[in-house]
Formats: structure tokens, C-alpha cells, sequence
């Protein structure tokens, strides 16, 4: 089945959020969260960062690090309910040990959608 | 500020599923669930199960594993975007050596409000 339309802006929204990653963009990708208290992310293996500027803040460190991280996403199926959507994943990190399952909550800004949680975890092996 | 109506109904949805993991009720788990093939759920440490079947075998070797869970839930924030709502928080399992962040995802389902998506993981240090 194709996407929907509000499936297709989703996945787009979602697609915006891996380039700006890959591309150590933190202009792009400050454009595209919320800029709310109730913006959460869980980097991989972090405590949960609340609210825009404890978000922001990990962004700058991650894009400005030492290594850009390139992905290969798996498993992806976006989903809408109503002015929220959601999109589930695999990163696959390129030369990474293992694959991070991440889900993705975008809410609806006028014609936008804005990220607001990120959760992405590491399969632990062993 | 108190919660609003339909964060308090959300309030309660996330209660229920943290009864069902403390009781081991299966039955419980299972009703709250979206039977769908949306229903995603990460585990802490496991890769992502997707599709309520695979879900469903989880809850069911986790439930009737070896040793019960007991939760203390920290910074429990709940979210409403129309039809869908989420709740960010932690969970803090008692003798547990790590706290967990999670983020649980829910659908309007009439008067009810069904978990799609749960997704786990622990903090990990050093």
C-alpha cells in the first residue's frame, strides 16, 4: 500500500531529521523540533533530555563531535493520528557494533511537522 | 497546573500498563494493547517486535519470567495530540541497577485508550 499523504509528509519530516543528523547540520535540525518543555530525547544509551534546551544541547555536542554518523534505516512505518504521527525504525549505523531501534513523535505546525520526542535505543547483545 | 481531562484519562492508561507489568496480569497487558500490526514495542537492550503477535509472545515471557518487576515512576509527563497522547518517563526498577527511560505511545479507541507503542531503555553508564 503507498502512503498516504500525511503518511508521505511524515516520512519526509522523519527523512529531514536523518539528513540534518548525517549532515552535522544543527541549523536544520534545530529548524525541525519544537521548541517546547514537553521536546524529549533519548539518545542512545543517555538519560532522557526534557525540554528544548537540554535537547539543543545534545545536538551541538553530537553534531560537533569527532565522528558524523551515517545511517541506513530499516523497518520504517510511519503512522498518523490526527495533527500526530509517529514513525518507527531501525538505524543501522554505518561501521556501528549494532542497530538502534528508534521511534520518532512529529506534532503538526501549520503545513510542519515538528519532532517532538526522539527515543533510540541499542540492541544489547549477549 | 493540573492535568487536563484527556491527559488525566492518558494518566491512567500509563497506570494501567504499569499495573498489569507489577501484577503480571496478562490478561491486563493484553486488553490495554492495540491489537494491530502497528503495535511496536523495544524492550530495554532487545531490538524492536513489531505487529501485536510478536508483542503479545514478549508480554508473555516477560510476565511469567523468573522474577516479578516493581516500578517507581519518575517524571511522568503526559502529552495529547488529539486522538493520540504520549507519556515520557522513568522507571526507576526497585533493586534495579539502572533507570530506565521510556516513552509510551496511545491511541483513542471510543472511551478507551490503547497503548501502540512502548519503547525502553536503559541508561547506561561509564
Amino acid at each position: 500500500m503507498p502512503p498516504s499523504d500525511a503518511e508521505a509528509t511524515l516520512l519526509a519530516a522523519n527523512q529531514a531529521f536523518y539528513d540534518a543528523f548525517e549532515a552535522r547540520d544543527l541549523e536544520a535540525m534545530a529548524a525541525l523540533w519544537e521548541h517546547s518543555e514537553r521536546a524529549t530525547c533519548t539518545h542512545p544509551g543517555w538519560p532522557a533530555l526534557r525540554g528544548w534546551p537540554a535537547v539543543a544541547m545534545s545536538w551541538k555536542a553530537i553534531l560537533g563531535g569527532p565522528r558524523p554518523e551515517q545511517f541506513i534505516l530499516t523497518d520504517v512505518a510511519a503512522h498518523v493520528g490526527g495533527d500526530t504521527g509517529w514513525v518507527t525504525l531501525d538505524e543501522n549505523l554505518v561501521g556501528g557494533a549494532s542497530t538502534v531501534s528508534a521511534v520518532n513523535l512529529f506534532v503538526r505546525a501549520g503545513d510542519a511537522r515538528r519532532m517532538v520526542a526522539h527515543h533510540a535505543s541499542p540492541e544489547l547483545r549477549g
